[in-house]
């Protein structure tokens, strides 16, 4: 059904805290999709295409302790730039629905606020996905750290961002609430309900902003 | 013979096209400097420490050709903040003389200038080099890159950057110029004699700057 002169798909960002649930989310929104025959490509950061699983690999290896906050920052920027060009604008300009499993808030929120970076940092490395390929939705699972760790029973001791302590990941969520204050684009879901709440809520917002 | 003020080390970057003889230049350099009982470290990037080199593995490796301009230049900028943090700025902070084979200046000639996107793109990514650790002097082999080509007998064909074309490396070398006009620390030193020319104006250079 498509013409002549492709409209851009639509982009859309999943974003939350260690064990908010978003995986489950996103799984339960790809079955929802599914059934009712809606065309999209799920995809994931850090990562999503060769090179940038490779980056992936290096970031979260929890023998990298040592790695500076402003090389981390970059690593990540790095794959995202990568992962564009290889999955995300690919799948746009074919007029694709696109849904990331996180994006650029997360550098926001983690290596901007928690890490104590900065906004103007972040978003100068980060200018092709804050400039020309800003998500048209984001949906922010809102669950604090301190909630979800107890529903996650513990971080996983291979992944370096799930070693960071319960400080560390309260630091992400305020990161995360200031974004959702300043950003039209985000917004937030209410994550304290059942996973089947969550979905249908999510839904509901993917249909009222005219996404599905 | 260090007071109980330790004064920031000198920290002295070489930069230069693929088969300039940087490499010898430096070995020579370090046998001239052991011998005269001048302490200094050597080190290189993108590399020259343990996260920096995993990342310097993703960069050069041939089978990454699909990689991004954008992510080319946000990985050595990634790999130079660690090796920032992990070797030269503990050793400047120690009094040390730095010695590195190649440092921002790459990154401007080779990303910014050849791949194009830009001196101020690599500037922001690059903060951190660019205006808390430039380097005292920066020592330019000049040597045009047809030249270095002929001497060198071919490029290693399992490095990304070395497999790229003449013309590449041609606008690299116009890049550097440039640098070097623009920054009074560049110090660009004539190849076109033999090895022992070189090492010797190296020196003298290096003399003539309070450096050794």
């Amino acid at each position: 059904m498509r013409g002549k002169e492709m409209t851009r798909g639509k982009f859309i960002t999943f974003e939350g805290c260690e064990g908010c649930g978003k995986s489950t989310q996103l799984r339960l929104l790809s079955e929802y999709l599914d059934k009712k025959g809606i065309d999209y490509i799920l995809t994931r950061e850090p990562g999503g295409s060769e090179i940038a699983e490779q980056i992936r690999r290096i970031i979260l290896d929890g023998k990298n302790a040592d790695m500076s906050d402003e090389c981390e920052a970059l690593l990540y920027a790095a794959a995202r730039e990568q992962h564009l060009k290889d999955r995300v604008i690919p799948a746009l300009n074919s007029g694709e629905l696109v849904i990331c499993d996180r994006y650029v808030d997360s550098s926001l929120a983690y290596q901007g606020t928690a890490r104590g970076l900065g906004e103007k940092f972040i978003e100068m490395i980060n200018y092709h996905a804050i400039h020309d390929y800003s998500p048209d939705l984001t949906v922010f699972l809102n669950l604090p750290p301190d909630k979800a760790f107890s529903r996650k029973h513990g971080a996983d001791e291979n992944d370096r961002m799930e070693q960071q302590g319960l400080d560390f990941h309260m630091k992400v969520y305020k990161g995360y609430l200031a974004l959702a204050e300043k950003y039209p684009r985000i917004s937030p879901v209410d994550c304290s309900g059942t996973k089947t709440e969550t979905n249908a809520k999510i839904i509901a917002l993917l249909e009222s902003k005219g996404i599905i």
